[in-house]
């Protein structure tokens, strides 16, 4: 099981200094990380230390609410992608999908993947705070709004990927998307386990750690 | 003491749906609170339920972490004023300020303050993740870049308002900006303490539950 190049070495804290963001540029280098995942002020910094190797760059928007109009998250993304991200994280309307107002949501998710076109979206549920008929309504919504993944969870205080989201979402998109696990992915075990409830990319800043495990634990 | 004037009614949570929002801004006509705070996604929706009342409306941008760029930033505060924002708060760049790049935290609180010109800009400084000597020269910044007050905290995680910070910041700002706090104020105590620390704002999700303790402590 390769678990390297599926991990997303990530630093999304707000106190992250320049200095934290071109250390997990460097540990993703050393690691082989498919990417690194950081805030959209940090986009132009982590190309620059990046340059010249395979990881790729992930931005979150409209982090960690979601709750950003519409018109926003697309500046955020389209600013992201031109600075140097090669895949955007979005964080879903959740007060609107609470509501019922999926045209809402499909819309938002819609006009950020336009304005990222030609890089992917994955788009945040932040499952912890949805219903299990919410969370299959989201992912139909992030299908026909053209998203390439769907993610389970922000990391930020609403509970974090569950073996049994990451089943119930493979299920919903039935192959449509790809499945991203985040949110209390802190060791080699956890990881296997969301890769084999169909778990394409994990999201996590414990990389280092779960590697050393998987090298301790036979991958 | 008017404390009803100087209370923020607040609901930032993600799950909020349009019908909270409703209830908020109906909530602080009938309480006569000062203003409600909302995301940018809700700006629209409560202008449409406060036309006509005395109650402003304060949007959050780049909120809670700060860690999005400054055009992103910018554009989310112009578009929350072109919808009805009469304050926009922002969280400062809280990465750059522990990197003592100030004058990036300068520059960024700079462009939105132009941004949302001639609405007036607070700087959330998020200060339990400060030093003491970060705290005033973050105050310094707010000053320089021309913005209107200075806020405690984003209420999401990283402590709340204190009132040794509320003394520390009025000392540092010297008349030349304001002082919001905000962040676990929940009681009438609480909030009078506040104010005569300096604090000329309140922002609080119990806004309700405060003026009623004024109403029964005596306001």
């Amino acid at each position: 099981m390769d678990i390297s190049s599926r991990i997303k070495h990530t630093n999304l804290k707000p106190e992250a200094t320049p200095a934290d963001i071109e250390q997990l540029c460097r540990e993703a280098i050393a690691h082989r990380f498919g990417a690194v995942c950081v805030n959209s002020s940090y986009v132009a910094l982590a190309r620059n230390v990046l340059v010249g190797s395979d990881v790729h760059i992930s931005c979150v928007v409209g982090f960690p609410l979601g709750a950003a109009t519409t018109a926003a998250k697309a500046a955020e993304a389209a600013g992201a992608v031109q600075q140097g991200a090669a895949e955007i994280d979005m964080v879903m309307a959740i007060g609107r999908a609470k509501a019922g107002d999926w045209a809402y949501v499909t819309d938002d998710i819609h006009q950020v993947v336009r304005a990222a076109a030609p890089q992917a979206v994955k788009v945040i549920l932040e499952t912890g705070l949805l219903t299990d008929e919410e969370k299959d309504q989201a992912c139909q919504a992030a299908v026909a709004a053209g998203a390439a993944f769907v993610k389970t969870s922000t990391g930020f205080g609403h509970g974090g990927a569950t073996v049994a989201d990451v089943q119930r979402m493979a299920r919903a998109v039935r192959g449509r998307a790809r499945i991203k696990a985040s949110g209390g992915i802190r060791d080699f075990k956890t990881a296997a386990a969301m890769i084999a409830a169909g778990a394409d990319r994990l999201g996590t800043s414990s990389g280092v750690a779960i590697v050393e495990g998987a090298h301790r634990d036979g991958e």
